[in-house]
């Protein structure tokens, strides 16, 4: 993995680099994407990695892939024959995906796709919105006093589905922080599965909007009143939830701490 | 988050960042820390971050504060109070850690000693190997098809103890994928307590070794056979544990994979 961005096995063979944005700041761009981002032929991204970063890339460069009409399912089968049609025509590739490719970012898919049809690819791993989001807003997801493990979890499916994929009573059990991701829209749902499960209604909750963007923002409250503060401040995806009592960190650390969102939590 | 590495907010206090390396790998250090070992006066470090990247670290700015004696918790003691220290001299400290501060990093700790000392200090945030270490390997730690989860546990503690914070059964309960940290001593007791809660005896797992480190090994078998494959193979710390479904994906991705890690895999 010692960073070569230049040769490839078969001569003529193009090669894509699933690629992590990390959360959004440019800073926090590992120094092989950004080095990749130089030296790819072809940028395919959707809107995640944020305003900054996709500003970084040369107009002539960059194919968005993330507002094709026809839902979910085409856009994705549309990237992934874009690939392996750019790899097939010698081209570096970067599909550039946010935060880390393979955190709910569709990386295995296009990874497995890329393989199924014998096109060369390398993973280069970035700093997770799901930890980068409650970090800079003060929360550290593990701690030795509060909790031993720290779970992600999508909140984009419907928990009252009978076949959800996703049990909130074992997440409520496991008794360590709980990351939720795509979870603006259900927090209703997943907030009165975690209580009915048996989780404290005062239990700390933050959400973390465009986490390390110019317009971060941070509101915080509890299980029972989370979205209520959802609606006031009117936080809207990208965003990150945590729930645990390590979010109440951020009450002793925020003073202190300099990642430029001291003072701009909406909630506070 | 706009990466300034100079002005503070008093003239003459220090600041202390809290800086994640990343797995080990160099080229996967972020733009910010990448600088911020340039510009560091002091870097406190100990050995997870790994050979390549202690190794540009120039000596003279070099703290090694992970061999102590006297255990664990003296050796925390003495961190917190030199980063105070240091601070209070007007240095720029940088306290780096392996993977990401906040991630079973003790971060949260030396964040709030350093709150509750009024020293200033910035979190950044880095590529965790609880996700780059499977990611190198071939696994993607969710997948739409197998994991709408994933959890990052210590791997530290007894699971046999009372006491123990960990619940193994709530974490078999999620169904989504397990990454163990601190795992290979204790891995015949945790992989127990996972069949005990109910999960298949052919569950796949992996061990991966030292991820992105030039010595980078990987060893892969099931919940009934990995305790064999690990001491055959001798694998030891620091190594991350995969336990789910994803870790099958190695099978098919890691031959179309330039992550400098196919064929070099302990067990295959
Ligand atoms: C499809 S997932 C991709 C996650 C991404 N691969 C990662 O590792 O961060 C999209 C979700 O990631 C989260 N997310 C990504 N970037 C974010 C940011 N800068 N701030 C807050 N949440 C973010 C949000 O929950 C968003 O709905
Ligand atoms: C105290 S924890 C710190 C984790 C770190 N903060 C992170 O985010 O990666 C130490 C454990 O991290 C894991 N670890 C750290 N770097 C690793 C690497 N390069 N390869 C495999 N495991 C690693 C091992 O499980 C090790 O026992």
């Amino acid at each position: 993995m010692s960073g070569s961005t230049d040769a490839t096995d078969a001569d003529d063979a193009g090669v894509v680099y699933l690629v992590g944005s990390g959360p959004g700041d440019p800073d926090l761009l590992t120094v092989k994407a950004r080095r990749l981002l130089e030296d790819a032929d072809v940028v395919l991204h959707d809107k995640l990695p944020g305003p900054e970063i996709l500003g970084l890339i040369p107009e002539a460069k960059r194919e968005d892939v993330g507002k094709r009409a026809g839902g979910d399912r085409t856009s994705q089968e549309y990237t992934n024959d874009r690939l392996v049609e750019l790899a097939r025509e010698g081209k570096i590739v970067v599909r550039l995906k946010g935060g880390d490719p393979f955190v709910f970012g569709r990386g295995g898919e296009e990874a497995e796709h890329l393989a199924a049809h014998d096109v060369t690819f390398e993973v280069v791993p970035g700093v997770t919105s799901a930890v980068a989001g409650p970090a800079v807003a003060g929360i550290p997801v593990t701690h030795r006093d509060h909790a031993s493990s720290v779970t992600f979890v999508t909140g984009h499916e419907d928990p009252t589905k009978e076949e959800s994929a996703v049990d909130w009573h074992a997440l409520a059990a496991t008794g360590g922080t709980l990351v939720v991701l795509m979870g603006v829209g259900k927090l209703p749902e997943y907030t009165a599965e975690l209580r009915a499960a048996g989780m404290a209604a005062d239990t700390p909750v933050a959400l973390v909007e465009r986490a390390t963007w110019p317009d971060q923002r941070v509101a915080t409250g509890t299980l029972a009143d989370i979205v209520e503060v959802r609606d006031r401040e009117d936080i809207s995806p990208p965003a990150i939830t945590v729930v645990g009592d390590v979010a109440a960190t951020r009450e002793t650390l925020a003073a202190f701490m300099r990642n430029g969102v001291d003072g701009e939590g909406g909630a506070e």
